[in-house]
């Protein structure tokens, strides 16, 4: 189960780099669910075939992020947007900590944006 | 100069997923801003072949982000991260405007990465 999440998470944010016969048959695995026979089946080609394909396409997907970061910066921001999030709900702070703690996470996102 | 900036900023990104050699004729020109005549000197091509490369890998650089918008959304989280500072930076605010400002943009930000 979490290497289909993880997968997913590499296609939402690679996948436009892969071809489109790649990307309908990554898709149809990874978000569709759909069994390797029936890709195979539908795309008219081999089960090992569909096999081999997806596994490439990972390991494409991959190595993109290995370059990029991007996934391990997006998500090193969102973690900062939460805290800032869970933050302005408590209500036992004053003001002024508010203040400060709002000042030191946003720029600690600005920071990882650069 | 917006050019030269606009290339700093594909390199930023995108400069992983070029080879060694188009890294390092490409960060002469933009980073270290030598003429294409010192580049060509320094890596034994013409300057027709070092301008045609830079201009190839920032085509190159361009279409990886008009396929991943990964500038693009950083820009946005960006200027939504600044708004958030210059907030906790106004003394006149209150507590209470504080808190639900903050909520705002942090939800705003986290809506950003997904």
């Amino acid at each position: 189960m979490e290497k289909i999440v993880e997968q997913g998470l590499l296609y939402d944010f690679y996948g436009e780099l892969l071809t489109e016969h790649q990307k309908s048959i990554y898709e149809a695995a990874v978000y569709e669910d759909m069994s390797l026979t029936e890709i195979a089946d539908e795309h008219g080609i081999s089960k090992q075939g569909v096999h081999d394909l997806i596994k490439r396409c990972t390991k494409t997907l991959q190595s993109y992020e290995d370059k990029l970061h991007m996934i391990r910066r997006f998500e090193a921001i969102k973690f900062s947007a939460e805290e800032l999030l869970k933050v302005s709900n408590s209500a036992d702070m004053s003001g002024d900590e508010l203040r400060k703690i709002t000042g030191e996470i946003s720029s600690r996102i600005i920071e990882e944006l650069t």
